[in-house]
């Protein structure tokens, strides 16, 4: 009962603070000295911080304002892309304090070489934080591949040429051998950079979004956050979010999953590439083609109206599906929206029609690439807020 | 508190019944002394019956045995279907106790005849219950057609040609005009039939069956209730689960609907009779096919086959983004199971290939086309196991 008392002290301060005692003790129902002691605990732990005297229109002694602790624990991001590591730090309310990234070609490479590299990143980013009186409190990494029930686990990163490779427990073992101790010891998750964008978007996203959402990504591959209620949908085992591999033309192309005419074979890097006939990018294949669409190069304009017409036909089926307030395209997608979007809300307008669908419904995430990242290491502090208990003991 | 223990002793005697005061105390983890006023209560409401002394092996007094009362409150499910009407009883239990059935063309009729006509068998049903000693405690209306989040009333049935029709509201008039104040007195509520389907099969289905799984049926036209966590994925606006109007070809025959190459189109009736080159079946197109097809009729098991293969594409699409434990096919489809199950499991065989696939997590529904009018009277007995507090005085 204490536990979800402190949790919600906390959240009262995470979400209206700077807040006085008798202001939260009001919000919360709580009695103003049971308030009292649980911001007691909660200063102790780290968590909240006393401003000074509130500001405050009523009689009487004005209240110390409250607000979640700017030094306090610190959730840790760290991101293996495809071409890319990349690694940051956020305080308790979310916000970004530090943050690195190196352009490395993973694919291919050995997961003990790119944990070793990540790890090295990681020491940097703790360090930067450090010295602003961060301690990180926990780390999420994000991963393109499929992440299964098994915690910690990369099951399959065809992006990567990875399978079954034990992500967290190698990163732990990269960790210490470069002395880096204290952050082997922290708790860690492994997750899907598509289930990390969405959740990136439902808690960092613009404000008034619905709670129920369908997140739509691209790297490599194309991944789907199906958002329910405030909560990730994962699926039976872990898999949800496959939109890359929904059938837009069952007889289409042959996609290297061993079926034919997926929804990557027209809007995934190779389908978009080839339909823009574009051999080798180099380097960043969205930017590439986002600098071309803007040129006014009009292969690459039609390849991405195709592109965002076969995206458009497997949204259309996953709206009528699971019926979502709003489809958000993030990830690269977001960089590309301008040339994507006609289609899709063209065949959304087409295909969903035994129910409200309305145009707006359909937006572009600002967080765009930086979804993933962010995600991975705000959850880390929501978690801390949601259960300030999860820290005892630590 | 008192009534959340309420719940947690009906709970136990629900589903290990017939307890003995001790046991409920063991299993529960509440005193003794606790679970004989609780007892008594839910006694006084008429939800617990004592059988008399409960087989014991252990030393001392034997307990007398709880178990639900088969004459206490009952569930009403209702179902308008477009060429039938039907209403059934069950106890606290979900034992079916007392049902009709009428055949009635209701396409195109008014909807006050079509809910007069059941007040007319909601009466019969009641009446029939009531001689065994049960008291209806609430209804469920099942229908064909889309419920969204406005309680009681029905957007749209294309299938009856019903637009925005208030069902719950004419339903208690219709009841009220032919003296039944009993009935048009009780709480009702209005769903769509296969989100009452897929409820049935989580709650009375086969045992070990998944708590995440869709649920495929057929009347008319086509719909899906998805089971995510043992609870049914209503949708942002109530009207997940349109699977009928998922696109499979996208450039396929025209749709009612407004789009092209809907899964209705290749699956559904009308899609159906017209590949098996079958004009007008009369009366009930799935038994006539499934006479024709154990009939040898080809073109008939061609048709299924098309059938089954448009469904096994479109379901592989929703299995790679919200991946379900098991696909059960029910309502109509379970009596065609033989002949769709076969282009079905090759589809998803050959779609569901970047996460694990097993051919008998798709399986053939044991209710069938019972399964939305029985879900809809045992929602009613499960919310009042779920919390005894709903009925308190009445």
């Amino acid at each position: 009962m204490r536990r979800q008392n402190l949790s919600l002290v906390l959240r009262q301060v995470a979400a209206h603070g700077p807040l006085s005692r008798a202001e939260v003790a009001a919000a919360s129902g709580l009695t103003r000295a049971a308030v009292s002691s649980l911001v007691e605990e909660l200063m102790g732990a780290g968590l909240i911080t006393e401003l000074g005297a509130a500001p405050s229109g009523r009689v009487g002694r004005p209240g110390t304002a409250l607000a979640l602790n700017p030094q306090g624990p610190a959730g840790l991001g760290a991101e293996i892309g495809v071409e890319h590591l990349a690694v940051c730090a956020v305080d308790l309310s979310g916000e970004l304090r530090a943050c690195a990234r190196t352009e490395t070609p993973n694919r291919g490479r050995p997961p003990a070489a790119v944990l070793a590299d990540l790890a090295a990143l990681l020491r940097v980013v703790c360090d930067e934080a450090a010295a602003t009186g961060l301690r990180p409190a926990g780390m999420t990494l994000a991963v393109p591949g499929l992440v299964g029930t098994e915690p910690g686990m990369i099951e399959r990163a065809p992006n990567l040429d990875w399978t079954a490779v034990p992500a967290a427990e190698m990163l732990r073992s990269a960790l210490r051998e470069t002395g880096s101790d204290d952050l082997a010891a922290l708790p860690s998750e492994v997750d899907n950079e598509a289930n990390l964008g969405g959740l990136a978007e439902l808690w960092l996203g613009e404000h008034g979004r619905t709670e129920d959402f369908v997140h739509i990504s691209a790297e490599a591959g194309i991944g789907a956050a199906l958002i329910v209620g405030g909560r990730l949908l994962r699926g039976a085992r872990g898999f949800a979010g496959e939109l890359g591999h929904v059938p837009v033309h069952p007889e289409g192309p042959q996609c290297p999953c061993g079926a034919r005419g997926c929804l990557e074979q027209y809007a995934g890097e190779q389908g978009v590439l080839r339909a823009a006939g574009i051999e080798e990018p180099g380097g960043d294949w969205i930017a590439s083609l986002a600098v071309r669409a803007t040129a006014g190069d009009t292969e690459v304009r039609d390849a991405l109206e195709r592109a965002g017409t076969a995206l458009g036909t497997a949204v259309a089926g996953a709206v009528n599906l699971i019926d979502p307030g709003a489809v958000i395209l993030g990830g690269g997608y977001a960089e590309l929206g301008q040339w994507l979007l006609p289609g899709m809300r063209r065949e959304l307008a087409a295909r969903v029609t035994v129910r409200p669908w309305r145009d707006h419904w359909l937006a572009v995430s600002a967080l765009g690439r930086r979804g993933p990242l962010l995600g991975a290491a705000a959850g880390v502090v929501r978690a801390i807020v949601e259960d300030p208990g999860l820290l005892a003991g630590r």
